[in-house]
């Protein structure tokens, strides 16, 4: 049975990395002692070791031990084998890239679908859903494929952010891009905005955090879904 | 020799769709009874005849004509004999994959070096650069090539946009994402604020406007260049 969190964002303004989420997450990974983390995100293009180091302090306040994926000569038996996956933000583009590159796609798509515990945060959480084309990233490297996991039956925006009235710039707004997107797909985006996250449990969805979560399908107007809604009927 | 305007968009905040540029456009198409307009990039989806007729109406104001490139039979040869060319923003994205699809890019780089003016905005001045990788645009189409027209010997962000101190919102800055591009790429990136133009006279880059531009090279600190300056060096 999926046991998943897909979270909109790692960090809350002002808080500390992965803080607002650990009270869950201790929960979500009970069973681990060990969980292994996909760092090929890379954000600000910081290395691999420094990004595990990172979330292996943040894992530590509630006695869980990390481990990069990148250490491993064969990335793909250590995803069979992890008690746990944890998949952080950066860039979507690099890190599809990188699955595509290790071969991993297809085989976390399995160990997850079978149980394996998975966390993601924005880019991790981008590739739950079945393309990474409502990402908010910069195209930093050419992927093979724009095709991700599909453990939900849509796609997300995370970071979502409501358009600033007051703003002057001329630039798109968010709702502006998923509009684009759905001129030429008829796949329903979620916006998640940063502090909320799905958990999902075999086939169901449920909207957690304190804030309600904008659902976008073709050609119908926008619609706000509150915190705690069951979202397993969007499709 | 090169006769190009690279603005960073269309429309200033509180104006007309391209009021600004108006007066240099007067200029840039000085020989043209006609410009041949590129559609594709469609702005919100709207449709090629839409997005024509919008332009249609602001050339009206210096009594220049304006035909979709969407009309033709055969875009390649349309473009071949056009007076003038206009690529309007949008996605980038789904401009670059139509491009291709239409076997547009390579008559399209042939024509503008061989001297045919050419404008572009937003989408359509990221295309100037030698790829679309440094685009804010959603991926919501797979293009066949991040590669683009290479008029430039550089990448360009348009709609440039500080970080806002104040903001709680802990998406990427452009800045950071830029970061991003640079730890895998080594192409510089201007960060082209709206109001901004690039006059491009043979090898001759000059920044127009009443602002700065933001310079952003690999491993290097981002350097402020003045409006009015000569951008032939970066290279």
């Amino acid at each position: 049975m999926k046991n998943i969190i897909i979270a909109s964002t790692s960090t809350l303004h002002g808080g500390d990395y992965l803080d607002y989420l650990l009270p869950e997450l201790k929960l979500h990974f009970k069973d681990c002692k060990t969980i292994f983390f996909i760092p090929y995100a890379r954000p600000g293009g910081i290395s691999h070791d420094e990004y595990t180091a990172k979330v292996a302090l943040a894992f530590a306040k509630i006695n869980i031990a990390v481990k990069g994926i990148h250490k491993f000569e064969d990335p793909t038996s250590a995803i069979q084998d992890a008690q746990g996956i944890f998949t952080g933000g950066g860039n979507t583009f690099l890190l599809v890239s990188q699955l595509y590159k290790n071969n991993i796609m297809t085989i976390l798509a399995e160990a997850v679908k079978n149980g394996t515990p998975y966390l993601g945060t924005s880019a991790g959480s981008n590739i739950c859903g079945l393309t990474m084309q409502t990402t908010n990233d910069m195209p930093i490297i050419y992927p093979p494929s724009f095709k991700t996991l599909g453990w939900i039956p849509f796609n997300l925006n995370p970071h979502y952010l409501d358009a600033d009235k007051q703003s002057q710039h001329m630039g798109e707004t968010r709702e502006t891009r998923i509009k684009e997107f759905h001129a030429f797909n008829s796949v329903p985006v979620l916006g998640l905005r940063e502090g909320s996250w799905l958990d999902v449990k075999g086939e169901k969805i449920t909207l957690k955090g304190n804030l309600s979560a904008r659902l976008f399908r073709q050609n119908q107007i926008p619609e706000e879904l509150e915190n705690g809604s069951d979202l397993s009927f969007i499709k």
